[in-house]
C-alpha cells in the first residue's frame, strides 16, 4: 500500500514539531496515524495541519512513538507499554540513557521498547513549525540494548526510511556522548557567549557583522526545552564543556601576559586547533564534499534575482546552494551561488558574457 | 569628476583583502590609485586584477590607506608619514589603540594620522577574494582623538562614502572595547568550541547539524592575522572572555550536580539570557527590523528556484533574503525567503495558488 514499509495504524504522542511533522509525513504516504497530547488544543491544531486523526479507544497501534519533552519521556513511554501491550514503543527524545533508566526505575516491560532519535528540528517548535520534510536527509539514530530485536530494528528502521532520513546505530552511550559534542555543547557555548552580548553598548552591537550572527544563532532557542535537554544529558555535556573551558583557559591565559615567551605560538596553536576542528564537520550532503561558490551582484528589485536564476538554469546548471546577502542600506545585493566545482568555470564565463558582474569566484 | 567625494591622488600600502578592495572600488570610481606591497608579487596580482597602478617617485598622495597585518602597521604608518609630509594618513587595521601607541613610540608627527577600521572582511583572505563592494553598507570606524581636525574627519568620511561604507565616529577605547565584544572573544569561542570536535568519532560527526556548523563557521578564520589581532588587543579581548568563562562556569557548575537546589533554574537562566542577548543583536538591515519567512520546496533540478523567485517577482514582492538548504541526498531542496511581514500573506496566497507547497511560515 503506497509504498511505505511502515505498516500502521502509528500512535503518536506529543503535537509538537517531531511529532506533528512525523504525522504529517506519514499521513501523506497513507499511513493510519492517531496522534494525541494532553493539550486538546495541540491535538485539534495538528488534525487540522494534516498530522493525523483523533484517537480512539478501538486502536490497536503496532507502532507507537513518542514526542514529548525530554522530561516527560520514560513516564508516557511506561504508560504506552502497559495501554497497549502489542505494540513496539518509540521515542524521539534528543537524550537516550537518562529516560531509559527512568523507564527502568517504573518496572515497565522495557523489552517492547527500542529508543530512537531524529537529528532534525528548528530554533521555532510547536505545530505551526511543522513540515512533512523535517526529516529527509537527516540522521536518525536509532540506540539498540542487549535484547533487542532484529525484527524491533527493522520496524524503526521502516519508519526511518519512510520519513526520508539515514538511520544510524549507535549504543545508548555511544548517542549521548555523541550528541553531548555536536548539539548540547555547542548550544551551551553559543548561549553563554550571547548572554555576554547583554554588557555592550548599543554602539558596540552596530558593529556585528555576519560572523556573530552565525556564531550566536541558536542561542535563541527555547530555554525551557533546553533546560530539560541539557540537565537529562549533564554529565555527557559537562565533560564536553569541560574540555572546552580548558581550550578556553589556555587562550585567556596567553592573552593576559601576551608578551610572555610562547604567548602567540599558544594563541596560533589553539586557531589552528579549531580550524582542524571545523574541518572535520561533514558538508552539507552528507560528504565532505566541497563546492565552488560564485558571487554575483543583484540590484535589489524584485525578479533581480529571479532573472539571474532564471539564466543559471539556462544554462544548465544546477544550484547546491544560494545565499543572498544585503548590506543594510545597500541597493545591491550579492547573490552567493554554489555549484559543483567542474561547472563553476563555464557559469562563469557565460554570466559573464551575460553581462553579470561577477564580484568573486573561488573553488 | 565622476562623483566621488575624496579627491587623489590616493596611495595603498598592503595589496591584501582591504588594499585591494579598497582599490578595486576607488579605481572604477575615476580616483587615481597607486598600490604598493613589499611583495612585487601582490602588486603586480592587484594591478591585474584593477586595484591601481605601480606607485612611483614622482607620487604625491592627498592620503595614504595603510592595510598591512597589524603587527606591521605602525611601522608602516611612520614611514608614510615621513614619505609624504602633505599626506593623511589612515589604516584599516582591526585593532587601534596598540598601533596608535607604537606609532607614538616612534616619534613620528602623529597629527596627521587618524585611525579607522572598516567592519568587513571574509574567512578568505588575499587580492583573489578582494572585491570593489566589500565594504558597501558596511560600518566604517574612524576613530578621531584630540587634535584631530575636521577637515581630516572629512577626508576619511569621504573615503568611507566613495566606498558606500557607513562612517561610525568611536574612540580608540570605545573601538577596542566594541571590537573585542562583536568580534574578536565570538572567534576565540568558535575556535575553543571547534577545536574539542577533534575529541569526537567520525559517527559522532556524522550526527552534525546546522546549529554546529554555524556555530564554528568563523573558526576556518586565518590563524597567523587573528593571532596578530587577539594579541594586540589582549586585554579588552580577555575581558570579555573572562566574562564568557564565567557563565560557563555557572552552567557547568549546574550541570556537575543538576539535582541541586537551584540548578535547573541556573541553567534556565543562562539560556534566557542567551536569548537576550542574540535579540540584541542588529539585524542584516541595520536596524531591528525583523522579516516574515516562508518555506517552500524546491525540486533540486536545474531552473525550479529560478521559477519559485520569477514568480515571486510577478507577484511583486520583494525578497529580503533567500536561503536554500539541501539536505543529504535529498531530490528536494527547501527554499527559505525572508520578506517583509506586511506582504507574507499576500505571497503565501499567490504561491499557494500557483501550486508552490509551502513547508512552513512564520512572522
Amino acid at each position: 500500500m503506497n509504498g511505505t514499509r511502515l505498516h500502521g495504524p502509528v500512535r503518536i504522542v506529543g503535537a509538537g514539531l517531531l511529532g506533528a511533522s512525523a504525522g504529517l509525513a506519514l499521513s501523506q504516504r497513507g499511513i493510519d496515524v492517531a496522534i494525541h497530547d494532553i493539550s486538546p488544543a495541540a491535538v485539534a491544531l495538528a488534525i487540522d495541519y494534516g498530522a493525523g486523526r483523533r484517537a480512539t479507544d478501538a486502536d490497536r497501534p503496532t507502532l507507537v512513538i513518542v514526542a514529548v519533552p525530554p522530561d516527560q519521556t520514560a513516564h508516557v513511554i511506561a504508560a504506552e507499554l502497559s495501554a497497549y501491550p502489542e505494540a513496539l514503543v518509540t521515542d524521539v527524545a534528543s537524550v537516550k540513557a537518562l529516560p531509559l533508566a527512568e523507564l527502568e526505575a517504573t518496572g515497565a516491560d522495557t523489552s517492547r521498547y527500542l529508543g530512537s532519535h531524529p537529528l532534525a528540528g528548528r530554533e521555532r517548535g510547536g505545530v505551526v513549525s511543522a513540515r512533512a520534510d523535517l526529516f529527509l536527509g537527516r540522521p536518525w539514530v536509532i540506540t539498540s540494548r542487549p535484547g533487542t530485536t532484529a525484527a524491533q530494528v527493522g520496524v524503526i528502521e521502516d519508519l526511518v526510511l519512510d520519513l526520508g532520513a539515514v538511520p544510524v546505530h549507535l549504543s545508548v552511550e555511544e548517542h549521548d556522548r555523541a550528541v553531548a559534542l555536536v548539539s548540547h555543547a555547542p548550544q551551551v557555548i553559543a548561549t553563554v557567549l550571547a548572554a555576554e552580548l547583554v554588557t555592550g553598548s548599543e554602539r558596540a552591537l552596530s558593529l556585528s557583522g555576519q560572523g556573530l550572527r552565525d556564531t550566536t544563532r541558536i542561542a535563541a532557542s527555547e530555554p525551557e526545552l533546553w533546560t530539560q535537554i541539557l540537565a537529562a544529558n549533564s554529565a555527557e555535556v559537562s565533560a564536553v564543556l569541560h574540555g572546552v573551558r580548558d581550550r578556553l583557559d589556555e587562550v585567556i591565559g596567553a592573552l593576559d601576559d601576551p608578551q610572555a615567551s610562547g604567548a602567540r605560538r599558544r594563541i596560533a596553536e589553539s586557531l589552528s586547533a579549531g580550524n582542524a576542528g571545523v574541518a572535520r564537520i561533514p558538508g552539507k550532503h552528507g560528504q565532505d564534499r566541497k563546492f565552488s561558490q560564485l558571487v554575483v551582484m543583484v540590484d535589489d528589485t524584485p525578479g533581480e534575482l529571479a532573472r539571474l536564476l532564471t539564466e543559471i538554469g539556462e544554462i544548465g546548471v544546477n544550484l547546491e546552494d544560494v545565499r543572498l546577502e544585503h548590506s543594510p542600506g545597500a541597493q545591491i545585493g550579492l547573490a552567493e551561488i554554489s555549484v559543483l566545482p567542474e561547472v563553476e568555470q563555464k557559469l562563469l564565463e557565460e554570466l559573464e558574457a551575460r553581462n553579470w558582474r561577477i564580484a568573486g569566484a573561488w573553488t
